[in-house]
C-alpha cells in the first residue's frame, strides 16, 4: 500500500458520497449494493461505480452470497460487500503517566496486536516523546514480521489541552514544553499520517465504538486519572470546540477565588479532586509518613477515610461534593442521555459513589422527566489506546477514500 | 393554501433531498437548477423533477434571466429559482413579562407585520395564555385583511424549561401551572401548526439569521432578562439536549451550598445575578424605600452603586464576578468562536462591563490562541419574536415539503 498523503484529494461531492459508502459498509459489516443505494439515496448505478473503484483499490471485497438466500428462489442471489481487513493496519497509542500502551487494528476494526512499553520518563522533551513512540512502533510491528511502514496511520492520545484539528499540543503534563506541533514532529519521524487528540476524546470514541455508549448519539464521558477529563459526543460526533480545546471540565470553576490549581488559576474542579489537591489537604492535617510516594500517601488517606477518621472523611467528602456539583453543571448545560464515569483507579471509588450520584441528581434542574443515566465503566490504558486506533482509522479511511477521487 | 398537517409525509430519501433543495434556495436567494445539482450532488434530472413539483405546489417560482447573462452569448440564458414570498405567512410570538410581541414574515423571510399586545397578567393559567395569543393573532391578521387561518405556522418563545421537540412546558415563569402540553393546547385552539421553544433558543436562532452570528457555526448566546438564559448553536444547529431542556445556564451551580435560588436549590448562578437576588441583598443592607416597585428599588440600587456606595458596589460586584465565572465555565466547556451577551436592559450594564469580560478571560483555560470573541447585542422583544417566526418558518417549510412527497 502506498503511503497516504494528507494533502491529496479533491473534496468534491462524489468524494462525500464515497466517505458515506465506506462508513455505511463499516457500520453494517456486510451490505448489498442495492441496500447501500437505498440507505444513501444515491442511484444504484453510481453506487456500483463507486464500489467498483473501492474493490479495485483493495478497500472493499465481495462476500459470497449466503446459501440460505440463494435457495430462497428470489432470483439471482445478492452479493454483499465488506471492508477488506488487510487493506490497512493502523495503530493507536495512549500516553499515560508511566507507560505507552499500543493497540493495532485492521481495516475491519479487529484487534491485531497489543503492546506496552515504559516511558523513559513521566515528562519528556518532545523529541524524546517521538523517539519513545517510534521505538514502541518498531517493537510492535517487528513482532508481526512487519516494518514500521506496514502501518497506514497512527492515533496518539495524551492528556492536556490539545488542538486535534491542527495536531498541536498547547500544554500536556506528559511534555516538558508548551506549544508543540507534535503531529508534525511525529510525521517528520514516521512514515505514516498521525492523528492526535486529547485522551478523554479518545475514550469517548472508544465508548462509542466498543463500550457503554454504542448506539447513543449524545453522551458525556468523564475520565478520572491524575486529573479530571471530559469527552463530549453530540449527535454521534466528538465535540471539540472552535480551537479544538473545549471540554476542559477539570478547569471549570466550582468556587470563586477558591483553592489554587496547578494551572495557576483559583477554584478549578481539579484543585479539589485531583491527587495533588487531596494530598495538599491530607499533608496539613493527617500524619501521613513523609518518606512515602504520593500513591502510598493517597492510599493512607483513603484507608483513614474508610476507617472513619473525621479529617480524612472531610477531605474526601468535600472532593466528592465538588465533583458532584461539576457533574450536575454538565447535565444542566448538555442534558445528555448518558453520562459515563470512566477510569481504572479503584482507589478513587469515592468519586463513583452513590453519594456523588445522589448529590448530582439533587443539583440538576428538576423536571418531570427521568435524569440522564449514569454508567460507571472502569477500564485501562488498552481501551484508551483502542480509541486512539479507532480515531486513526477514521482518518486513514478518509485519506484512502480521498485518493480514489484523485485516481478516478 | 390548505392547512399543513404535522402527521403527513413519508420521510423517504427523496424527501430529504427536497428539504435540502429548499434550504439551498432559501440561503442562496436565487439559484439556477444546474447550481442546485452541483451543490447537492444530485442529478440534474432529479433536481428538475423536484423543483417542478415545488413550482406546481406554489413554493418556488422562476426568475427571469438577467439581461447581462443572456447577452453574454453563452447560449440559452439560465433561469434561476427563488422561493415564492406569498407561499406561506408565518407568525412568531415572544411571551415576556408584561407583553406579547409578534412578528409576521413571508416565505422568503421578509417582515410583513409587527405587533405588540399587553398580557392580561404576568403569570397566566394555560387557557388564558392561549386566549391572549389567539386575540393577538386575530388583531394582527385583521390589520392585513386576513383571517387567522391566513397564517401557516406559529412560533412561540417563552422563558422556562421547555421541551421543544414535544412542545411541552416543564415550567415557565409565565404560566401558573407546571407540566403543560402548551403546543397541543395552542394547536387545539388555532388552525395552524405551532412550534414552541425556550426564548433563549429563539434568540440564538435570530442572532444566527439576522444578528451578530451570521455565518458563525458555533456560538453561545447568553440572555439577560429577569433571569439568565442561554442558547447554544453547534455546527449551525440549536443544541437542545436529550430531553429538550439543556442549556440551563442560570441554574448551573457557582457555589456549593450557596445562596438559595427560586428553583429551590442552592448556589445557582441566578441566585446571585437575577433581580430578586440583587434585591434580597439590597433590602437587608441599604435603605431602599419600601413602598416602591422592584424596578424602582433596583434603579435605586444601581444609582447607589454608580455613586460609589460601598454596600451597593459590593452587591453588584459579587453578581458580576459570579456571572463572569459562569461565562468562563461555558467557554471552558464549549470553546465557542463567539459569545453574544444579549438583552435590552440598560440597567444591567454591570453585567456587560469590561470588568466582567476581563474576569472571564482570566478564568478561561489559558492557551496561546485567541479567546472567543464576546459581542454585546442589546435588542428588544421584536427581535426575539422574529426568532420565533424564523423557527416556525423552518417547521412550516419542512411540513410543506413533506406534503410534496405525499402528493407526488
Amino acid at each position: 500500500v502506498a503511503k497516504l498523503d494528507r494533502a491529496a484529494g479533491s473534496g468534491d461531492t462524489r468524494d462525500k458520497t464515497r466517505q458515506q459508502v465506506v462508513a455505511l459498509i463499516r457500520s453494517a459489516g456486510q451490505i448489498a449494493r442495492i441496500d447501500i443505494a437505498a440507505a444513501t439515496g444515491v442511484s444504484p448505478a453510481t453506487i456500483t461505480a463507486i464500489t467498483q473503484e473501492m474493490i479495485q483499490a483493495g478497500l472493499v471485497e465481495e462476500v459470497a452470497p449466503e446459501a440460505g438466500r440463494s435457495a430462497a428462489g428470489r432470483g439471482r442471489p445478492r452479493v454483499s460487500l465488506k471492508l477488506r481487513g488487510d487493506a490497512h493496519l493502523v495503530a493507536g497509542i495512549k500516553v499515560s503517566f508511566r507507560v505507552l500502551s499500543l493497540v493495532m487494528i485492521d481495516f475491519e476494526g479487529n484487534t491485531v496486536a497489543e503492546h506496552v512499553r515504559p516511558l523513559t520518563a513521566p515528562r519528556l522533551a518532545p523529541d524524546d516523546m517521538v523517539r519513545d513512540i517510534q521505538a514502541l512502533l518498531t517493537e510492535a510491528t517487528a513482532q508481526l514480521g512487519l516494518g514500521i511502514d506496514g502501518i497506514s496511520g497512527l492515533g496518539v492520545g495524551l492528556a492536556g489541552t490539545i488542538d486535534a484539528i491542527e495536531g498541536f499540543v498547547h500544554w500536556s503534563p506528559s511534555l516538558t514544553k508548551r506549544n508543540i506541533a507534535l503531529r508534525d514532529l511525529l510525521e517528520a519521524a514516521l512514515p505514516m499520517p498521525v492523528f492526535l487528540d486529547n485522551d478523554a476524546n479518545l475514550v469517548a470514541k472508544a465508548e462509542q465504538l466498543f463500550g457503554e455508549a454504542r448506539g447513543v448519539r449524545d453522551f458525556i464521558v468523564v475520565t478520572i486519572e491524575q486529573g479530571v477529563g471530559m469527552g463530549i459526543v453530540i449527535d454521534g460526533e466528538v465535540f471539540r470546540g472552535t480551537r479544538g480545546c473545549g471540554a476542559e471540565f477539570g478547569h471549570t470553576k466550582v468556587h470563586l477565588d477558591g483553592a489554587l490549581c496547578r494551572c495557576g488559576q483559583r477554584g478549578c474542579l481539579e484543585a479539589y479532586v485531583a491527587d495533588y489537591a487531596l494530598l495538599r489537604e491530607a499533608d496539613v492535617s493527617i500524619p501521613l509518613s513523609t518518606g512515602k510516594t504520593p500513591e502510598e500517601r493517597l492510599a493512607l488517606l483513603f484507608d483513614a477515610a474508610h476507617e472513619g477518621d473525621p479529617t480524612a472523611c472531610s477531605i474526601v467528602r468535600r472532593a466528592s461534593r465538588m465533583f458532584a456539583m461539576g457533574l450536575a453543571n454538565l447535565v444542566n448545560i448538555f442534558d445528555p442521555r448518558l453520562v459515563i464515569l470512566s477510569g481504572e483507579r479503584m482507589s478513587h471509588d469515592f468519586l463513583y459513589s452513590d453519594e456523588v450520584l445522589t448529590e448530582m441528581h439533587n443539583a440538576v434542574v428538576q423536571v418531570d422527566a427521568p435524569p440522564p443515566e449514569v454508567k460507571i465503566h472502569k477500564w485501562g490504558d488498552q481501551m484508551w489506546a483502542k480509541g486512539a486506533a479507532a480515531y486513526a482509522m477514521e482518518g486513514v479511511t478518509e485519506l484512502a477514500v480521498r485518493r480514489l477521487a484523485v485516481d478516478a
